[in-house]
């Protein structure tokens, strides 16, 4: 499983200052503490970014790789930021991503075919909100590999998002449950092989204390995982959560298991 | 998910010289124990019992349900203290266990059926070693069901154990990887809802520290439960284990989720 750090984010006033004042600084600080903590990608979520988006993103992503050699997630809402991050990358890109609004089915599809690279594509209706039969899930996954082959996106360029919901939700355990069972059926659906990827923090959202919050991420995490979950996107400076990440791979993976791999 | 206790156990050498000298008093504080760090059910394992099978299962019996209503899981392989153990119990029972060796089919499977109660089934080939296949978890697991209702054994009645494999075995992720298999497609297999248990210590058989067999414990007994498992055999004083046991419950079954009940 590819941990991919969501730690470089608008919602942290570290990083959200240093995008205002183009400072690289702190951001090239995060980068490094992410690679320390033990990420395998980057994610960079600039917001969606109303002004300046080409400039901004060209900024984080020769920051970023001036770092590290890691695959990076665009993460952005602005097609015009995701254009220029791609044009100034050197790393492999992974564009984060579009859904069936049509709007981002128009503005980011074509990117992906235009600079050769994966996609993610999200599992949420086409008014953004989310299923909670897994047969909506298929139904949704279909649609979103018919868009992006109508784009001249080809499935295996297709990484599905299933976005987990927030426990607290009323049909959150519901659809929870359902997106473990789309994961490990949805090769069947496909016919093909199909990238999935699963942001974490999702899951605990709302007030609770921190240890209650790793607790149910470190329980359901294996569970994706038994289920065939590719990347997770993840805090990676929760230590707890990203050993899991890593045992998960142990006992579910074709490696040979070994105790110093462990912890 | 229930969670049952396998703290009772010959090798603790407290309980071990407890059984040898007939005495109730450390016996009745590991079952107290056992219910303070949340047990639903207790398992009673004297061994094998070469001598006085049936005086220890009594006292054993009599002892634990001095203290608790809790179901009791009746461990060993001496069918004659399996059936003083039935003799003696108020607590509903459970036998475990039986496999596909001839004898434990003749002596176990009786006891079931006279008591009218649910019995284990291990998933182990005739000669006790492990299928690494789940094609013969499959097949192995229809022997089973044939056996027992060979014996009048219903199948509502049966409790299947696909026996967790130590990590560090050269097939044991090979092996842990189809029992998950095998636990998530067993109801479509038997065409009947079919129980299930599992004993999560032997995952982590070995020299290593304690912290990381509690990871890899925390990390496959999650994949378990999304596969549908309905019972842990675990050691109830690994709290960070047992909290992780409680919250698959909040997140694969159909109970309104609540922080409070978290952790």
């Amino acid at each position: 499983m590819i941990i991919v750090a969501d730690n470089l984010t608008i919602t942290n006033p570290v990083i959200s200052d240093a995008i205002a004042g183009t400072d690289p600084k702190p951001i090239a600080d995060m980068v490094r503490a992410c690679v320390a903590a033990g990420a395998d990608a980057i994610d960079i979520n600039p917001g969606p970014l109303r002004k300046n988006a080409a400039e901004i993103m060209t900024f984080l992503v020769e920051t970023v790789q001036a770092e590290t050699t890691m695959p990076l997630l665009l993460d952005t809402t602005s097609a015009e930021a995701i254009a220029a991050g791609l044009a100034a990358a050197r790393n492999r890109v992974i564009i984060n991503g579009f859904s069936l609004e049509p709007q981002k089915c128009r503005d980011m599809l074509p990117l992906a075919k235009t600079f050769g690279v994966d996609i993610i594509g999200y599992i949420l209706r086409p008014d953004s909100s989310v299923p909670t039969e897994a047969a909506e899930f298929f139904e949704i996954t279909l649609e979103l590999i018919a868009a992006a082959q109508k784009a001249g996106v080809t499935i295996d360029r297709l990484i599905i998002d299933p976005v987990v919901a927030p426990l607290i939700w009323d049909n959150g355990t519901a659809h929870n449950r359902a997106l473990l069972s789309f994961l490990s059926r949805r090769e069947d659906l496909a016919g093909a092989p199909l990238q999935s990827i699963a942001g974490l923090s999702n899951l605990s959202a709302g007030r609770a204390p921190g240890e209650k919050k790793r607790l149910v991420q470190k329980t359901f995490l294996p569970m994706m995982a038994a289920a065939g979950l590719d990347m997770v996107l993840m805090d990676v400076f929760q230590a707890d959560v990203a050993a899991v990440a890593r045992a998960c791979d142990l006992i579910t993976g074709e490696k040979i298991f070994s105790w110093a791999a462990i912890g």
